[in-house]
């Protein structure tokens, strides 16, 4: 069975389960993975934490991951990317295994015949935490995040986005993104669950190859759990 | 923190999910309700069950009821109408309040300032098992069920919606429709999660107003927590 630790946000953690579904094959209710969810809505703000100036979310998330525990997750996924600047913290807490969304993107950039360049658009947390930069670097792929003052203009899009200003967040996210492949990246990852929702209305081409981290991380769950079907089926507690 | 005992099927669940978070008056993720969710796809089907001829859905579905018991929900909501045919059974083995569907429906009802008569567009399961017919009788509301033949039609729109041809479901049920509003239904509930799909695509007016009851029950849900903002907070188990 899947946990999924969400609500970060809750928006993102229903678009992220439509994913799981979607990405499913299946022909009836009963083909389809089963999940347990915490919409842990009391997550203090990840961000925030990040640069500082919030209060600690580990022990929300420790709550809600004991709850996924209990309910018999085989599988943990956590639908936001900012999060996982606490993986190993929650990592080190259960054994049960919890998929790292910078790990679904180095998988599908391993499908790929030539050596990828990542560049990545994300909140101010994720880029400030490093996230996807350490654990790329581990894996040995090049990775791109904007200069100072670009990076201020992706926070600022996101916040457009949010206030339901799309179409300016996609032009200004469409700049950024040519930014970065003018820098060299043939890949970027929209790291942050509102960016795909601007970029997708954008027409034109910005010259690099754009993943969505939150689609891959479903695929990534989906493969997970058809190579070891009996851990799609429910544990009795 | 509200419990969702669904996955039946998983779509609807988390349709039903979407609904919750868009009808939350929220500027913020932690404004939102706190959410606990079993996608149990491995209870079998309901509609088969109520007709004689599949395996009884009970002991899935209470299994399910028990982890979200567990994991500190204080009220629970099944996105299923037909699921609805084991409430009784369900809300008897626990404590923690079971909104049904049902009554969604007839609060929306009661705002009407004319006695509305409900037509129910659903599954053969749903009708057969009289699901709306005997909560709505119950609550003084008249309520009309399409004929035998209609009934088959409806359920072949709702196969079609289920292999994705909703423009030809649209069709069929634009007719059946207009049947329950020749025979005095000044409403009617699109009682089964696949119906809205197809029905939204019709431009024509059918001659009643058409209620969707995944997303009254969206709404009796947040009413009831911002009545009772003290149980939208976890329990610590």
């Amino acid at each position: 069975m899947l946990g999924i630790l969400g609500g970060m946000g809750p928006m993102a953690t229903v678009d992220f389960m439509g994913k799981i579904v979607r990405n499913t094959p299946a022909s009836c209710d009963q083909d389809h993975i089963q999940m347990v969810v915490c919409s842990a809505t009391d997550v203090p703000d990840r961000t925030a934490a990040i640069l500082g100036h919030g209060a600690d979310p580990f022990p929300a998330m420790l709550n809600a991951l004991r709850r996924l525990e209990l309910s018999g997750a085989t599988r943990i996924a956590i639908p936001c990317n900012t999060a996982h600047h606490w993986y190993g913290a929650l990592q080190a807490e259960t054994s049960v295994p919890i998929i790292h969304i910078v790990d679904a993107v180095t998988e599908a950039l391993a499908q790929r015949r030539t050596s990828p360049t990542l560049g990545v658009l994300a909140t101010d947390g994720t880029v400030h935490a490093g996230i996807y930069q350490q654990r790329l670097a581990e894996r040995g792929y090049a990775c791109v995040v904007p200069a100072a003052t670009a990076q201020a203009e992706v926070m600022r899009a996101i916040r457009l986005v949010k206030a339901g200003l799309n179409e300016e967040a996609a032009g200004i996210l469409g700049r950024e993104a040519e930014a970065l492949a003018a820098r060299g990246c043939s890949h970027i990852a929209m790291a942050c669950t509102e960016i795909p929702l601007a970029l997708a209305a954008l027409d034109s081409d910005v010259g690099a190859a754009l993943l969505d981290p939150t689609d891959l991380l479903a695929q990534a769950c989906v493969r997970s759990f058809l190579a070891a079907p009996q851990e799609m089926v429910r544990e009795v507690a």
